[in-house]
């Protein structure tokens, strides 16, 4: 590409990320991560299994991990939390103090500073019964208005998470611990997989649409709970059964015992979980993701019509699918783009000079594949479609003589409220424009996005016996609960 | 000293930790620190004035270190806490993660693990009106029992200390801030120094009986305070008086206004302060301490009888005492024992073979200047005596003929209530041997203790324009509050 | 898979190492990467180039890194060196530490330990003019013979590699520095990338075969070195040529000036670089690697005659080759295998106990991919069977019903003498084993090794303009150069 | 003191530094520490030992840390040096990578940057006969002439410390080890104590002047070497002489062999170790320092006349000196300056406008100890004279009434080409100023230098039945060897 045409592309283009050679990860245009839970009851050293556990589930949040622990046989709670991955949280010290045959834990995505620690989870709380650890995946819609009355009750708060809300409400009950917690789990209205320790009992739950994943295994004679069936995996342990919407499951030392709070509605899995933030080797409601992404990209290639000479994926997260559209369409796929592995936190931006310079560190593209050839690049989705405009220009920049863009998801136009961290309506870049804006936005050829139904084929695929309802409010506005859109979309975990 | 002879020494000498060459901080015979705590308001740049200021209080608490900080004009608080000392927690970006003109900041004792993060200080709490910090030293006679209610009408806490009940005490009142505090006070029972920060106010406190030392300074048009006047000096803060036992000082956009939540009782300052726990250039209602401390030695000198050839102070609390004695009776003061100053928690111990062999890391008896004296060894306190014996039989290894044990406080025998660390009365030497007993488990050739007379003659001293009650509870058994000694004590710093 | 079957399956599998969860970057089975160097001339901020630069080449080596600069205008030399990954060694106080305008820096392979740090390059020495850094990436076949010549002669070393004994060579000569290098470069033997930097001058030096690869390009006035293209793309230069076998190129205040120091012989670039050392989006002599390994994985499709329903590749190396093996094939490309990102150095080993109950942390196979199936298993090179062989079990244990291998290279029966860590001959399974044998020892249902002529038309490609000789040597044992079977393989680098 | 009269004080004094609470380690104005060696020879656990060794020896460097050891039944030799005191640089790992019985070790004055990493010692080597470790305290004066006759001849180098030319004398000579060290030892000139470790042998050398301190213990069968005899005390070992002038001692497995390179010349012991360098509770030519600091201060009171109302020292180094001043005058020694013991390398600064307004850190004046008092500041030396400036102003500020300076050495006039890092002549205010020209400069009412008889005659005590030659030349000029008084002072070690 000419310097006179690199000049002649789009203003963004020159902003101040221009070619900062941009990751997945750590973009503002980015969905970011929710967090991930993991649970086991009756294992042996239940700490270790919960490092490993957590570490499977890390991409679920990359800022603090946390564990508690109890030994059964004396009731003695244990905990450790800190900011960062698990693998710098957790060292053979760490683990130490952690004795026990139960374990929940949590990671948790990204922000900074020691007064977001406070935030991270288990949060441990005492109260009259004794040690409470509360890890939750997932957001409670109604938690500000329940805070609001707890505080005029005279209720303190330790952190600005919702999830605190639960311990309140269970401590302020007269009832027994069960029966107080099924009060307050009716209480709350979002999307949320919890699980909950005190010394004698732990409690798992998904709310009543199952919007948030939770899945069951069993390993020996013990139960693990995890967000993803990655986790069940790497512990060894099998896979049994995802938590079903509106359960109540108690474990203490009679073993297990299920139990509702609310009755089943409509199942409303989270769709972004399919589409970008579960593992590619997990299973959602049976569902391979790897699989299922495959099938999305067979079905936008049946949905796009491109004569291209490759297809190429954004890495990591659309490779399956640029595979699968490459099977489909018969075009090559290619690696046109690549991903620095080694990057992370502790990196050194390059200067704003070293960056117009053309200095890249996380993401580039590959001249010699990309050189002369009309690419299709597949991606999960557009948010605010900076990142997109970036990656369409790095292309250019490397030769590509047409870039067209295709997404493995409907326009994303609408915020989550149930624990995915989403900008604001109006920076949401399609609910703004239309596909040809968006298109010339991003400076693409052309632009695709998969239809909803050809999306709700997809994850279906050809094993459909579960039920597979999902929730696409970010793409139709159909919210399963109610929801206030004038509040603040905060994630509790 | 003989191999022979060496051999003879009493049991205990011969025991686990015979010869570690220990120091004095962080020997279990030794009474813990208390905790210290430091606030200013109206200063510019808060936070590195109580970086500075809680640095010179480390000695009171090298577990953890935190400060919470207001920016008066729009309100906002923030916090930062952490395990380790005053320069480990706070760098420059944990500097930088506190503006504003008021801080209150704490140090705290030492005991591991995250779990005891929580405890670390000041305590935040988000309430029905905002952020509300607390940093105290010393402690809440009657925290169970209000606990317990607390936790029975709903209750949940964080920590395990016995500040967090001060906090639930104003959030539950209905009535204003600064009433509802007066409440609070009111109800505790103990010996305290309290500062409490919200979005608009700094509170502090003394309890009725002034147990715990905390003055008040003024830099430029703002106030500082500390546990100790060497932390006003540090921060060229000038000295203005020690906080009155009952004051409630209030300070907030109207400036100070001097309250009280109780009837001044009879002062009752902790005599530990003066003999070990504050600094040396400190002066506590008025007395500088090691002044006072000189004079505590000149003192028993009058009521020991000794003849030896040199003087000598374990280090580093009681070398102010050691100078005074050996001024008192001329005996040349010298330097028997010295003290590694390197040593601290990164430390490597010496395994029990190399200490076997004679390895010492921290303290060691100075040969060339013991060999063939007859030594008076100065000392503050004795707790269990293991410390005593160890460092007795270290000079006489060194060739010291006769060692002579001074120590400038009358005998420990009863526990705190107040917040000193102290152990179970059984185990406090004195409140079980006679004093001849303690001389032969000590393997002292003479031991005296400073009477109660002249320890409160020495603390006197010539300048007593001041209300100079002590608490002597330690000593005399005389508690200046109700107390339970079926307890357990704790302490809420 | 029943557990019946599971304990049927091959002994070794039952290992050690069973089941440990393995990745491909930190096992003894796998060959170790060789060592990377970056150097740059007349650009501005020429460390940050060389962190970017290193770090685009991390791959090559996660060991230790370092980086010496040259400030031209005043001859001023600064180095920085030490254990870990680039993004650790420097941090901005480093980078700061290290003005100049040139550059030369290196990262190195895996091994512990301060005494290796002496062995972390550039190498640096003082001597008659001044100073001298030396970054190599290879191995000199007759070191050891020389450094015992120059140890007679009173030379005394600080490190165990093999590129001190350039520096003594050129330090010992009376002619003037570049001719003094060049005879140093003659008398040398084997496979190797030099750069050579002093205070006013660099030197760039390839060995007589090209062994190791080495590239030039340009950033605005100035000029980039690099093991890999992927580190020019990553700075923003332009890929100009490589740098050919036997050349010298001078650079100073006169600018480059290409000289010889040895006639060229046949090219014999080290065939695995382009298997597997190399990154995929590099070139080397004009060849994309990526393309070249999906030409292999085609290829192999070609020689190979599987009956099979799925093509899984071993990550991260074997997925370009996997994905031309499905696009031949026409079976479709799935993940089977995945890899945990957030692995590394500081993570936890499972202990025994959990590694036999199932617990995997790097690798794992992906059950609902694989379950029922008949899979196709790319990978690179076997070199001693062990970790083959543990992932066809973790692919049979998560239910494929068989499995086939195939590797995209010849057997690999001898041992490199130019750089890459490779086990003894008698390791080799290879060199012991017939195709038959390892296929039973590796537990699969058919194996094939691509053939030395398919590897090299799948090298050559389509784009065949270059001379593109290739050292294929630890297949056909046809050693380049002398060398000595006797002797130790180290690498110098 | 009123605000118009600090006004009034000298221009110095209000300088930069002004008031920075500075201590007395890490200041400009303070003569730097040299450095320390520790050895031991047949001893169980050798690096344990060479650990407390060193750790005892931690004030004569506080920069890099370094040990070497040998396992005598293998020759195996290992080495472990890094930047930071001796508890930072070796952890356990570090530790268990350093078998042996045998050990040298080294800890090294501050600079920054890993440049000087390399500087760090043992400096290690390879040569024709195996390993060579090499550690030394002092200074070669004729390093930099022996250094370019090397280089001429192809040496290269790869530190700039003198230390190195050592090494290369012993490798380039055809003579047996032994000889070859007596060779280089007595090409030398300068002050220094070298250990020098093969993988057969340790050598132990004194320059034949004795000018740096080194003694020699014994513990069990083996042999410990030492800088000063509180390494030692502190590893058990029993003091048996000090290594005699000209002195060569051999070890291996013949045991110790007692050989000579030099015959004895003049002894002359550097006076700074008497009055400064060395610890109070070390012995020097069976001199305790603490005693002789006390006999210093003693002689101190006998040559001045001052009236006064405490005295005190500047902590840590004068306080034994001002309790031999108070004890002979019967003024009273009072704590009229404390330093804060937790200020370390990781302490933030204050801002200059902290500093103005009056934030100390490090040193500060006690108040309520000098306020109102005529005050003697006992110190041990005065370099440039900024420092006492500062002290002297701290303690008018506090409210002393009158400063009188006593030193306790004569003027500091000329600099040390024997390993004290000392400024420029020109820089030395002694030898710019006379003796009433400092105290104007100092600020003080008073000053006060020991003479040279007195200082000898203290040093000397009642104790004189050794040879107790000392080199004064820092004072008188006179220098026991020749010196190039334009060649750069460059310590060895």
């Amino acid at each position: 590409m000419s310097d006179e045409k690199i000049k002649q592309l789009p203003k963004l283009w020159l902003g101040d990320h221009y070619n900062e050679g941009i990751g997945r990860d750590d973009i503002f245009d980015k969905l970011r991560e929710e967090c991930g839970v993991f649970g086991a009851f009756n294992v042996p050293d239940a700490c270790s299994l919960g490092y490993y556990g957590l570490h499977a589930l890390q991409h679920r949040g990359e800022e603090s991990a946390g564990m508690a622990t109890v030994e059964s046989a004396s009731g003695k709670f244990s905990y450790h939390r800190n900011m960062g991955l698990v693998k710098e949280v957790f060292d053979q010290t760490a683990l130490e103090g952690l004795p026990g045959d139960r374990v929940i834990g949590h990671v948790r995505y990204s922000t900074a500073g020691e007064s977001k620690l406070a935030n991270a989870q288990p949060l441990i709380f005492k109260y009259r019964d004794g040690d409470l650890g509360v890890a939750t995946n997932g957001n409670i819609v109604n938690a500000p208005s329940i805070r609001k009355e707890l505080e005029m009750q005279g209720s303190i708060f330790q952190t600005t998470s919702d999830t605190e809300v639960i311990a309140h409400l269970i401590a302020r009950s007269s009832k027994d611990f069960v029966s107080a917690a099924k009060d307050a789990l009716q209480r709350i209205i979002g999307g949320f997989a919890f699980l909950i320790m005190t010394n004698d009992k732990l409690l798992v739950a998904s709310d009543p649409h199952g919007l948030r994943p939770l899945v069951m295994g069993r390993l020996g004679d013990g139960y693990v709970f995890a967000s993803e069936t990655c986790a069940l995996e790497t512990v060894g342990a099998e896979y049994e059964r995802d938590v079903q919407p509106g359960e109540l499951l108690v474990l203490d030392k009679d073993g297990l015992r299920v139990d509702r709070f609310e009755k089943l509605e409509r199942r409303a899995t989270c769709a972004m979980e399919y589409i970008y933030f579960a593992r590619p080797d997990s299973d959602i409601n049976g569902i391979n993701l790897h699989s299922a992404r495959k099938r999305m990209g067979r079905q936008l290639a049946l949905e796009s019509f491109i004569d291209a000479d490759i297809v190429t994926g954004v890495p990591d997260s659309s490779i399956s699918a640029a595979i699968g559209y490459a099977e489909q369409t018969g075009i090559p796929y290619e690696l046109g783009l690549i991903k620095n592995k080694y990057t992370g936190r502790t990196f050194i931006q390059p200067s704003q000079e070293l960056r117009e310079k053309g200095v890249k560190m996380k993401l580039s593209a590959v001249r010699k594949v990309v050189e002369g050839k009309r690419v299709v690049m597949i991606d999960d989705s557009i948010v605010r479609g900076t990142t997109s405009l970036r990656i369409v220009n790095m292309l250019r920049e490397a030769g590509a003589t047409e870039v067209h863009v295709c997404i493995t998801s409907p326009p994303f136009k609408n915020p989550c409220y149930y624990g995915i961290d989403t900008p604001d309506r109006k920076e949401l870049i399609a609910s703004q424009k239309t596909v040809e804006e968006i298109r010339q936005a991003i400076n693409a050829d052309s632009l695709y996005f998969l239809s909803n139904e050809g999306f709700i084929e997809a994850v279906g695929g050809n094993d459909g016996e579960y039920n597979r309802g999902m929730c696409l409010a970010c793409f139709d506005n159909d919210y399963p609960t109610p929801v206030d859109p004038t509040s603040e979309k905060s994630c509790s975990c």
